[in-house]
């Protein structure tokens, strides 16, 4: 499809860009909003998502040349002048590269476990969307095969969080299970061992043998895990050094794949 | 001493907390700003920095009864009304808990070496706020002795750096040495092993025997080390799953002291 330059800010073609923080934040509709060259090549390339359509400003063409390329001939790829793409979305978008995606059907957690990845992530309560990006960005680094978060941690879908995981949300695939316990019944009951991740954890991680299936549960910064879902894990913790026992959640789901995916090298 | 109030913004006795936001970013002179209870605790408690002064709102000051308490009676604690405290500091500051500290001299690179802590934390060209307090959080966290960073690195002490430190940018002594050579040479000449941390090194992080004295230098996420400065450094690399070799510098930190500090045990 040849590029379809956009000079009105209110071309309905364009619509779904319209203020597009406010709608990210209203989750979208069956959109999601992938935002910066490397998301949208992300989104194009390897994802697992389709796109919907790409609204880029007119320098920004000649960089995307290949992604434009890959591009299924249906996808438009809208153009417009840097102050007119700032009119759509609603604030000066520097970077000038947006792409929307189609949310599309949620897998479900029971297939997702069904294909039996070595490394399942589990978040709980994780509602930041710098942690839950950074999360997703550290699954894809060490290969974990899927995601799952419960009722209370945010949209991993949600621009910054796509951003911050650096389009890493859009391959490694995911499914909400409301509950923890929900969630632990199905990994339970697939022979996932689960490793939660805790300082009060009675095992420090450097001793743990990685499992061959193994789920690795993380809990919110302040309060943590609950004591009834830690009471259902193989308990873990990161030791450190005296009087600072404080590491970023994003972080510790980094040392823990790490660990679980390295440590027989 | 007892609490200072504030009715007036215009009082000069909270000159230095004017629009606090475009002070800190200009370097704000001999302070540096903390901001939110956890840091504030940290900056009077357990901090290698002199506080100069609290500005709290008056809804904060029962939560902080003990930190004031610990001051000493020559650093006043003002307290204003949320609606004053949002005015001196130019924003809506929820939080409504700030302190300043005073910078003062800043320790020498060649002292915190001679100080021969096991494992020094070095940043080169860390321009990013979130990733320098990241990487101070970690260390902190692992208990790396001190942190040495390029002229090329941001200031450790900016509120934003310090925020996500948790602190811990006032507690780690750091230095800054302007550039990555001059700091390989006072850390060659009192027998630290350097680990360069890049995806082209040549050996495992997981294969890594941890040097007695080690310095662990990290590069910026986009460029990484530069080929010379890698070449003087045992060349670390971070295994990763197949087609996504991207970890965010301060997760990378993370792994790497872990290694470092953990692996033994």
């Amino acid at each position: 499809m040849p590029l379809v330059h956009v000079t009105d800010p209110a071309d309905p073609r364009v619509a779904p860009y319209l203020d597009i923080r406010d709608r990210d934040l209203a989750g979208h509709g069956g959109f999601f909003v992938a935002e910066g060259e490397v998301v949208v090549r992300q989104l194009v390339t390897a994802s697992r998502f389709r796109p919907h359509s790409l609204l880029l400003a007119e320098k920004r063409v000649a960089a995307l040349t290949d992604v434009i390329a890959a591009l299924p001939a249906s996808v438009p790829v809208f153009v417009a002048a840097q102050a007119v793409m700032d009119r759509i979305v609603g604030f000066p978008i520097h970077r000038g590269i947006l792409g929307l995606g189609l949310r599309g059907a949620a897998p479900l957690a029971a297939d997702l476990i069904a294909a039996a990845p070595p490394v399942i992530v589990c978040a709980a309560g994780i509602a930041n969307h710098d942690n839950i990006g950074g999360i997703f960005r550290n699954a894809a680094a060490f290969g974990a095969g899927a995601v799952l978060i419960d009722g209370a941690s945010c949209d991993p879908l949600y621009r910054k969080a796509i951003r911050v995981s650096v389009g890493a949300a859009l391959r490694v695939p995911f499914a909400r299970v409301e509950s923890v316990a929900a969630m632990l019944d199905l990994l339970e009951a697939a022979d996932y061992r689960v490793v939660g991740l805790s300082p009060a954890g009675s095992l420090p991680l450097a001793r743990l043998v990685p499992p061959p299936r193994v789920a690795l549960l993380l809990g919110s910064e302040g309060p943590g895990l609950p004591a009834d879902v830690l009471a259902r894990t193989m308990a873990v913790r990161i030791d450190m050094s005296g009087g600072f026992d404080s590491l970023n959640v994003a972080t510790t789901s980094g040392i823990a794949l790490y660990h679980l995916t390295r440590a027989g090298v």
